[in-house]
């Protein structure tokens, strides 16, 4: 690995699951020499200091961008449009600011226009999360062999994006560059759909009246309780990555639909040898995921012990 | 727990992930003073041997019944009707017959018109299982904290209900009486469905030609990974499910294709509030699924071993 200068000042414009394993992962391997934090709510801010998160916890995000050199917006997409002007006079010229958010296209957008002169703006995504939100929800493994995903603007600074990129990897990370609207095609297949399509089955299964919620939880080992994780995830980051990236969304959708359409058709026609091709197929991928090392081999998702590979 | 007097010969019809998982913990517990199998392929009987888990592995179903006071089918669905005229005429008088199918309707249509006189037929369905199949699959503590359903059909001798119970319970199991129809219903929801969402956004994920098959596992952390496991699942029995439960598994992709059309427009107006209060309550069942025992309260499936709960 090439040499890193730490950052002086790491500011977080956001504390929640993010924002805290950032700052916990940054503070583990000395990658700044100090990290402050901004949080639209005192529980946060408290949670921040009391966990020894950050030096400064700020209400005013501007107030935590000052003397920055790195500054990253660990925010709901929906809130990129309010931080932006706030924080936009404040920014040190040098600055590298970037963000964490799960759409490329809406930051750029929200964001961009307004980055002041000698600030380099580098949108990013770190491809890493769980179903728990909130400064406590953070660790410093989080990114640990994941992708972060960087969206460089034509033009941006080569010695930024490096710096920005050695940041990630020292963060655990493995750093791919992308285009920003073709990211946002890539995660809305593996990413948005999936939470879409986990959040609607939860929300169908919890409306039947034949079979009752009881029954729903207590036989959910049998594949629903899977799904029920993904839709356990922050409501609010949500609802912002599907109303922000729409297009993408529903063109995979429109996918989905039509697929599903061709196995319902299947299994009403009793047609085994489509469902057997397609189960088949399927089996492959989880297969070459395994492999990358994008999850782990144990059986269950290692959920019994006895089983982990 | 009441006493429980073991059985003299198990004969377990088919050994894959769930027969194999049951002779474990069968010979653990000492459940039975010997177990047989039958399976169709060299390969697993040479397994099933070779593991230490049956005293003998016959290709015909017929031999392996002989002198068995509990039968349990563990073959897929489909399987059923052929297995059954092969071993009614050596079933046992006095011999308990079960399953442990994923469709109980479709089990008793298959499997009761046979049954002979003195054979007590109890239909039954472990809700546990892997991603993985075969002999060398399972494991003796999979049952462990699960449901056991049996949908025993009216007139069912007591005293044989209870004996299968008990096997159950020693197994690991918690066990719930239901009826079949009913049963059917509930894994439509609980597992049927999601595992036919899941195979189906593998299947559509995989047949992308804007995004790359590469870029989908390498990004799959983002969500689309946990989708994969159980599209990993035994193609032959989940295409016997799908066919043998056509009428429940239908219904409930009425009521999914219809919430999720609700979805699609929601993000097409941009109507973030339904979106919202979908996403808040969803969150409200996975903390109910953990109360309940029925999944890992650690994040991610406790994929990271630091945040294990």
């Amino acid at each position: 690995m090439s040499e890193f200068k730490p950052f002086k000042r790491l500011a977080l414009i956001g504390i929640g699951l993010i924002g805290s394993s950032l700052a916990r992962v940054a503070k583990r391997e000395g990658l700044t020499e100090s990290i402050v934090c901004a949080a639209p709510t005192e529980r946060s801010r408290k949670a921040a200091i009391d966990l020894g998160l950050v030096a400064e916890a700020h209400a005013d995000a501007a107030a935590a961008v000052k003397g920055a050199d790195l500054v990253v917006i660990c925010a709901p997409l929906g809130a990129y449009a309010e931080i932006m002007p706030a924080i936009a006079p404040h920014l040190e010229a040098g600055a590298i600011l970037s963000d964490v958010g799960s759409v490329k296209a809406s930051a750029i957008r929200d964001i961009g226009p307004l980055v002041p002169e000698g600030v380099h703006f580098i949108p990013g995504h770190p491809v890493a999360g769980t179903e728990n939100s909130g400064p406590e929800a953070g660790f410093a493994e989080l990114f640990e062999g994941r992708w972060c995903i960087l969206t460089p603007i034509p033009g941006v600074d080569q010695q930024a994006l490096d710096r920005l990129a050695g940041f990630w990897t020292r963060a655990g990370s493995k750093v791919e560059f992308m285009e920003a609207r073709h990211h946002d095609l890539v995660l809305a297949v593996t990413s948005h759909l999936p939470h879409l399509i986990a959040y609607n089955i939860v929300g169908t299964a919890d409306d039947l009246a034949t079979v009752t919620k009881s029954e729903v939880i207590k036989f959910s080992a049998g594949g629903f309780r899977d799904f029920t994780r993904i839709a356990a995830s922050d409501p609010t980051m949500w609802r912002d990555i599907f109303l922000n990236n729409r297009e993408a969304v529903l063109e995979m959708l429109g996918r989905f639909s039509e697929d599903l359409a061709l196995l319902q058709r299947a299994i009403r026609w009793g047609d085994g040898n489509t469902l057997f091709d397609l189960f088949t197929r399927t089996r492959a991928i989880r297969r070459a995921i395994i492999d990358e090392g994008q999850d782990t081999p144990a059986a269950d998702f290692g959920r019994h012990p006895e089983t982990k590979g």
